[in-house]
């Protein structure tokens, strides 16, 4: 059987659509949207509405959805909780359709969506990922979702983890680049993750609007084994 | 003194102009344009046009310039040779003004044309760039040129050995997740830059073009103590 073609992508700006048509995308947000949606699933979510625009997600409210809607790490004042995956809880998602707001998510979903599946990739779902990956007959590509644009260290180191399971299962090769950096990048941090990612941007960011409270749980390995999937438009657990 | 800011652009898809007016920008392009220029000015070269069309090179070919141009690592019929570091001999160019086509290149300089200043790194003129960087009081931009807009391995190992230099100066420091990245890139390719970088894509682009015999020259470190700079869109040797 040829090799599955894996690559990586490190920033919405430098995504390629027309050449990963028949792939499966990985979006990897790790801090926190990815690691958000991976939770809520794990707490019983039935579907997650991803959408752009705050008005948008003020109409869902009016009809009664439960709405995630954050700006610049402020809850919006009509929604009913923040993109923390503490947020996400059984009590308050299990068996519901919700709505998170995301600009960025969603202008990242609208570029992947001409690929065959697209896929929410974290540290948190990442062995259940690696499985199903290797049980479809598909090329990767590792779509890290980066921070306005800008490459970033940790979707980076997170691709990385990704890169090197797939690799070392001998069912997938790469001439891309990026993925043999993202690899590199995990190499160096895997030993210690947490301590390596202490230096990233995004926890400075987080720390000085007291977020980087879930910054440990977003950086564990294996908490579920949920693969969220894109369907329509909509975020559903992949059965 | 505040330590001055050290960023890093991993692909001409990610820079951002208006955040680096002040900023000295260093183009990095390895594989070859960088490590081209600096051989040419270490053989007394005294000016580099660099053009971006094809005919705008045939106009100076006409006009009795020494023009070096390929395409897709062809030379062109009206060259008078390619772009290998090894066609820039002292015999060739030495005191004069050459015409170097290159559409990446001059769309590199273009999108950088509003820093302070524009200069050409590589391996080969490594450590006098460092001591030229410290020597003034500029924020620095590391710029990889890239592949076709793609994060390239050998542009962004060679700038996370700048990043170190600068760095471990403590005239430096960086919020930038990319130069981070690069320097850690750096790290695992360091005690063998040669044999880590037999895995990169450019290599193998080479190599199949029979154009690859350069490459191991192209990661010599301090072959020169040549810097050259962007003067009103040509290059010179600073001095």
């Amino acid at each position: 059987m040829p090799l599955r073609n894996l690559d990586t992508c490190f920033s919405p700006a430098l995504y390629e659509p027309e050449l990963h048509k028949g792939s499966i995308v990985v979006i990897i947000d790790v801090l926190r949207a990815s690691s958000a949606i991976c939770t809520a699933f794990h707490n019983g979510v039935s579907a997650i509405i991803p959408v752009a625009g705050v008005e948008e997600a003020r109409e869902y409210k009016k009809k009664g959805y439960l709405v995630a809607a954050e700006r610049d790490g402020f809850i919006l004042d009509f929604a009913d909780f923040g993109n923390s995956p503490f947020n996400f809880t059984a009590e308050k998602v299990r068996g519901k359709t919700i709505v998170y707001s995301t600009t960025n998510g969603t202008g990242i979903i609208k570029l992947a969506s001409s690929a065959y599946r697209i896929a929410i990739g974290s540290f948190l779902n990442f062995t259940a990922m690696i499985r199903w990956l290797l049980s479809q007959d598909k090329d990767v590509v590792l779509f890290c979702a980066g921070w306005k644009n800008r490459f970033n260290l940790e979707d980076s180191v997170c691709a990385g983890a990704y890169a090197k399971a797939l690799l070392d299962s001998s069912s997938y090769s790469t001439i891309c680049d990026s993925t043999l950096a993202a690899a590199d990048l995990w190499s160096s941090a895997a030993s210690d993750l947490r301590g390596y990612l202490e230096k990233c941007a995004q926890r400075s960011r987080l720390r000085s609007k007291g977020l980087d409270d879930c910054i440990d749980f977003c950086l564990t390995m294996d908490f579920t084994d949920k693969i969220p999937v894109i369907k329509n438009g909509i975020l559903v657990n992949n059965i």
